[in-house]
């Protein structure tokens, strides 16, 4: 058997304490809690977006800032998707939200969901959220929750596939301004 | 001057540390983070309501286990309304959600908004909601949202004169059948 080939100079040490495995199709993800050093390209990723684009700053501090608050409270995740390069290609921010009502429901909160465009259409997108449905349910949710922008239509027929229903209006005021 | 008259035997003596004054026209209120000594007429509010009446259970104590958890973690607040024979006429859960998407927008959920059949139409919800965005903007929120049944066309109406747009869809889906 030949020696095992030496690594390359650009691999990156990756902290894979809290990375699990991802498999979609043949292709290979790691997926968990994202590091500080993942912010830059999951804010590249938001970036990459219809509503994203007029949306997301050039200054990368507040999203170090909000990443620390995001880090420090167990009830938050920031979820990263790797591909097998490292290479960052899907995030979602999920919050356990336990609640009163609906019979003390605890409620998975799902915020800004991103597929890299690389990726779309191969099975990712679904695979992710099978993954955050299950780390739901290992912490004790029984409803999965999100809203989604009336104009994206695509994410729509998405979610519909995955079994989301839209019961609901989603209402959202900003609380700085008139 | 007369002596001031003894307090009457019903009276409750409630933690009020962190109990604010809410005024609405005449009337005033007390708000602020619920006890679990709440947790049973908060129950009784959720479940007076066309949807809570089939959601709602008779036994408390998953109530009392998720009061827990909400009261635990700084990022939720169980907020409580009670009038002024200490009677709870109102509720709603807020939580912060520090998050990287727009711009590193930190959102507060609104949950399980009730207000007493015996105190609706008297301006105690917008009160409570006036509270709730203050609340928010103290702490450093920027975005308030929250999803609502689309069969409650009055809550609609309500939330469209507080300044929320329905922007979004909001879909759910349970996490522990099918």
């Amino acid at each position: 058997m030949p020696a095992r080939a030496a690594l390359p100079s650009t691999y990156r040490v990756v902290d894979t304490r809290s990375m699990e495995q991802l498999s979609v199709g043949e292709a290979s993800y790691s997926i968990g809690r994202a590091a500080r050093a993942d912010v830059s390209e999951i804010v590249t990723l938001l970036r990459d977006d219809s509503l994203g684009a007029r949306r997301e700053l050039d200054d990368l501090r507040p999203y170090e800032a909000a990443f620390e608050a995001i880090d420090r409270d167990p009830n938050h995740l920031l979820v990263v998707v790797k591909d097998d390069r490292y290479v960052v290609v899907g995030t979602m921010q999920l919050t356990l939200l336990p609640g009163l009502s609906r019979g003390a429901t605890t409620r998975l909160q799902i915020e800004a969901v991103r597929i890299a465009a690389t990726a779309r259409g191969t099975g990712l997108g679904a695979a992710l959220f099978e993954w955050a449905h299950d780390y739901g349910r290992r912490h004790g949710a029984d409803l999965a929750q999100l809203t989604t922008d009336k104009s994206r239509s695509d994410a729509h027929r998405f979610y519909g596939q995955l079994g989301y229903k839209a019961t609901h209006k989603g209402m959202k005021r900003p609380l700085n301004e008139g």
